[in-house]
């Protein structure tokens, strides 16, 4: 699912996004960055987010809770909700459950994500019990105004689709509680008493270490509804992409590829590696041309989106064991 | 043809440039830029320009006279060629006619221009003599070295071809003479005498009046050798389209855009006006997207070419007059 923060792709057209090429059936936009700029008003009177930014497959909207969370020092959280200021110019905000959805709802997402609050990869029993409590009251809250905002048709439409979203959209809900096992399982059991359209796994790739997530992710993942789509948040961003996956240790700014004539990875077939050298990608970022970015970019989804279609190929065959051990060693090889 | 000084038209890809909406035949490289960064051994050994920057199409390279007497200050002109300084890392540098024929023979550009020596808009009858003397002296110096270069097959090739462009470079001369008509004839006839596969007419849009310009160019281009093809120097880079014609009066920044569902241009059928709107792109260029830059110069660039493909057909149906009359009325109207 590619990031879309603030309403596109960095460097990639839609068109292109559409291509066969790259061709995810789904984008990410952010609540909290399109509600402060160019603000709900703007996105409701054209149309939705659909409409107002020329996509018509899906959307999924992260709630705000993880971006304002993010804020750090800039923002309190209470009961009813979070004061924050804006990370644009300052001024006071604030954002509860029932914001976040009504948010959601002008913005006509098809995958709306319930308002939580998210524990430090570190925080302590303590802290994130209370942290987890909290994103359960926060879940019933988010529920309740999503259903009735839903009963009431008033989120915003899709662009040119003659079905309109109008009580159309999916709620998931978010299991949180940090490293805490015992805590994610609490979590779990209060957000599927709740009961959403689909799961989220929240709270990783926020500081812990990687072992512990992916011990979080062997325990919790099994036990999700199995009937229901899940969803791993914030892990596999692009920025994890660049710095883990796709470039492996090749750093484009480099002397030794000012005269190389290969592409950025001779194994790939996107139309970036087809076409153009690890040279030219070079000379690009260092005029700093715009061009590097997006030939980059493009590569990196054309990596990233191919991977995990192989991913769901060799889970169907039965492969995913060979697949993975062949992956990763292709990677660390990458690596020396 | 689109401006691709660095080696990249910026923000837009090759492929989308090919294709059916946009699809100029030939795009212009800097000689000057391109010398400096990434340099001329790099780009030999990466097999020219063409593979490069991996276009197969046709390539024109200025000389590097006028970037370099852009420098103002930074540049001392001697019979022997420029002494200049970098603008990169404010190294000394030197170009002359010969210098300038072998890098763009290094290029491989299919058309190679003269090094020439631009006098300013305003520059006086004896100032703009002497720089058009040695305009034609240096023209013929280029053609002499040129010729050599040629014999010798010492250009590169093109991107995959067959037909290497080795000894088949074309040169064209450049008429100077800023708006002094008489020396402009002078000019005119001692570069057609010296004798070139083309003509451009040079040192135009350097800071005289437009009517000036136009009155110029309404005296010599009737003049240029009727069976050869004609390049007008520096008019209509995108700068002037974006400025003059493009966008007329409308400033994406402006508050007014902020909820219009409405095209950049309601009579232009590009992707970008069939897909989004003033409203979204206001968005992406406040929020400092880069998809901002990319979609506007791709609606510039279609309408650019769309304009003279329609210039092209009126004049071949003989409706010219016409279309001027029709386009100059559309633009006064946008410019209200």
């Amino acid at each position: 699912m590619p990031v879309g923060t603030a309403g596109t792709v960095k460097g990639i057209r839609f068109e292109e996004l559409e291509s066969a090429e790259l061709d995810p059936k789904i984008i990410l936009g952010n609540t909290y960055h399109l509600w402060l700029r160019p603000g709900i008003d703007t996105i409701r009177e054209c149309g939705g987010l659909h409409k107002f930014i020329g996509w018509d497959r899906a959307l999924l909207t992260d709630s705000g809770g993880f971006q304002v969370w993010s804020l750090g020092a800039l923002r309190k959280i209470s009961e009813e909700g979070t004061h924050f200021r804006s990370h644009i110019d300052g001024s006071s905000q604030f954002l509860s459950p029932e914001i976040s959805m009504e948010v959601q709802a002008a913005l006509g997402s098809d995958i709306v994500m319930t308002f939580d609050e998210c524990a430090p990869g570190d925080a302590s029993f303590e802290d994130t019990a209370k942290s987890m409590a909290l994103t359960t009251r926060w879940a019933e809250r988010s529920r309740v105004r999503f259903d009735g905002l839903q009963t009431a048709a008033a989120d915003t439409g899709r662009t040119g689709a003659t079905d309109h979203l109008s009580g159309a959209q999916a709620l998931f809900g978010i299991v949180q509680g940090a490293t805490h096992l015992s805590l994610r399982r609490e979590s779990l059991e209060q957000i599927a008493t709740i009961g959403f359209d689909g799961y989220a796994l929240g709270g990783l790739s926020v500081g812990e270490e990687k072992s512990v997530m992916f011990e979080v992710i062997n325990e919790i993942a099994p036990l999700l509804p199995s009937d229901r789509p899940r969803y791993l948040m914030g892990v596999g961003t692009p920025e994890d992409l660049v710095n883990a996956v796709a470039f492996g240790k090749l750093n484009i700014k480099n002397a030794q590829w000012s005269k190389d004539s290969g592409p950025i990875d001779p194994r790939c077939g996107c139309s970036v590696c087809r076409r153009h050298s690890r040279a030219y990608l070079r000379h690009l970022y260092l005029s700093g041309e715009m061009l590097a970015s997006i030939l980059i970019t493009h590569h990196n989804l054309a990596f990233f989106l191919d991977t995990m279609r192989s991913v769901r190929q060799s889970i169907r065959s039965g492969d995913f064991p060979k697949f993975r051990r062949e992956f990763t060693e292709r990677l660390n090889a990458n690596g020396e």
